[in-house]
C-alpha cells in the first residue's frame, strides 16, 4: 500500500525486539513525517555503532574501545569477579550499585540444543584470568533457567579446581515481593536455600 | 554505564514513538549482541527513506515516486474524493476495501495554536483538484476530534462553493462495540445522528 521505500523502512524497524507491523508502521510514518533528524541521527549512530563496538579483551562486554571502562577502573576489588550472561546484566548489578569487583560476560549460556559450548561462551579466557589476576571469589551470576544453571555448574567445577572460592548469587522471593503471587519453583527455592537467622 | 557509541544509539533510538530507556537498551543490546546485518539494514533504509521519500503532488501522500500508486491507478473512481488527515488513515481505509475513489491527505490538521493553517494543509491545491478534476463528491474522513472537526467544517465551506457534494463519514458506536464500554461523547453523536431504519 505504501511505496517501497516506506514498506522497505517498514519491513526493515521488525527486526527491533517487540516491534510488530503496527508498531513498525508508526514508527516508520512517525520518523518520515515528523522527525526525519532524529531518523538521520539514529541511522548514523547505528552504522557508526556496527562499525566500531566490539567486546572489551578482558570481560567480554561490549565497547568500542580495546578495553572497558569497567576493566580500565583502578579502583575496582579484582579479588572478586561476578560472571554474567549479557552486557545487561552489568548494568543491572551496577544500577543496584553494592558489587565493586570485576565481571566477565558470557555472552550468552551452555546450550547444546543451539550448538552453544564453552568455546563461545569464552570460559578459556575466563579460566586465564582465574590464572593471571589476584582472583579470590568467583560470583556466577547467570540467570536461574536451566541453561543458565547448567553454565553455572560448569563453570563452577572448572574454576574450583583452580582453588578460587566459587559462590551462586542467593535465589528466593524478591523483595517486596508478596508469598501469595510468587511462583511455586520459586517459593520451593526459597524454603530449600533458607539461612538461619 | 554503556560505552559512549552504544549510549548515543540508545539514546537515538528513544526517537521513536512508544520507546521509553529500556526499550531502548533492549533494543540496541539486541541489534549489536545478535543482529548486526539488520541493524546495518536498517540503517541503510532509513537513509534512503529519509533522503528519497516525499510527497505525492496530487493528493500529498508519502511517497518517492511523483505521484502515488494510487493516484496512478486508472481504475480508481475519479468521481468521489476522499480528504483524510494522515498516509495511515489511507492504509486504514485502503484495508477496510470498500472505498475504490481518490484521495487527498492534508498531513495534519487546523491547529492555530501550532501555527498549522489552511496553507500548510494544501487545501488551495485540493480546491484546484475539485476544478480540474470530475470530482462529484468530497467525502471528508478527517478524525472527530475538535481539530478534526474545524478542519472538516473549513473544507466543507470552501468545496460547497465550488457546487461540489460535500459529506463527512459517520460517528457513533463502532462495529462490535458494546454500548456499556462506549464513551459518553460517542453515545450522544450515536442518538443525534440517528437513522431511520
Amino acid at each position: 500500500m505504501f511505496s517501497p521505500l516506506i514498506e522497505n523502512l517498514i519491513q526493515a524497524l521488525r527486526c527491533l525486539p517487540g516491534v510488530g507491523p503496527k508498531s513498525a508502521q508508526r514508527m516508520a510514518m512517525h520518523l518520515l513525517e515528523r522527525d526525519r533528524e532524529a531518523a538521520a541521527q539514529l541511522a548514523e549512530r547505528l552504522t557508526l555503532a556496527i562499525e566500531k563496538v566490539g567486546h572489551c579483551s578482558k570481560c567480554r562486554t561490549m565497547t568500542e574501545a580495546e578495553t572497558c571502562a569497567l576493566c580500565d577502573n583502578p579502583n575496582r576489588d579484582a579479588s572478586v569477579l561476578c560472571v554474567v550472561e549479557t552486557p545487561a546484566d552489568v548494568l543491572a548489578i551496577e544500577q543496584a550499585g553494592n558489587f565493586h569487583g570485576r565481571y566477565f560476560v558470557l555472552l550468552g549460556h551452555l546450550s547444546p540444543i543451539d550448538g552453544v559450548g564453552p568455546g563461545d561462551l569464552g570460559i578459556d579466557l575466563l579460566m586465564s584470568r582465574l590464572d593471571s589476576e589476584p582472583v579470590e571469589e568467583l560470583i556466577i551470576a547467570t540467570n536461574p533457567t536451566v541453561e543458565g544453571e547448567a553454565t553455572a555448574q560448569f563453570i563452577a567445577e572448572r574454576a574450583r579446581g583452580k582453588g578460587v572460592k566459587v559462590s551462586r548469587i542467593a535465589h528466593g522471593v524478591p523483595i517486596g515481593g508478596e508469598l501469595e503471587y510468587i511462583d511455586g519453583g520459586t517459593l520451593a527455592h526459597a524454603f530449600s536455600s533458607r539461612q538461619v537467622i
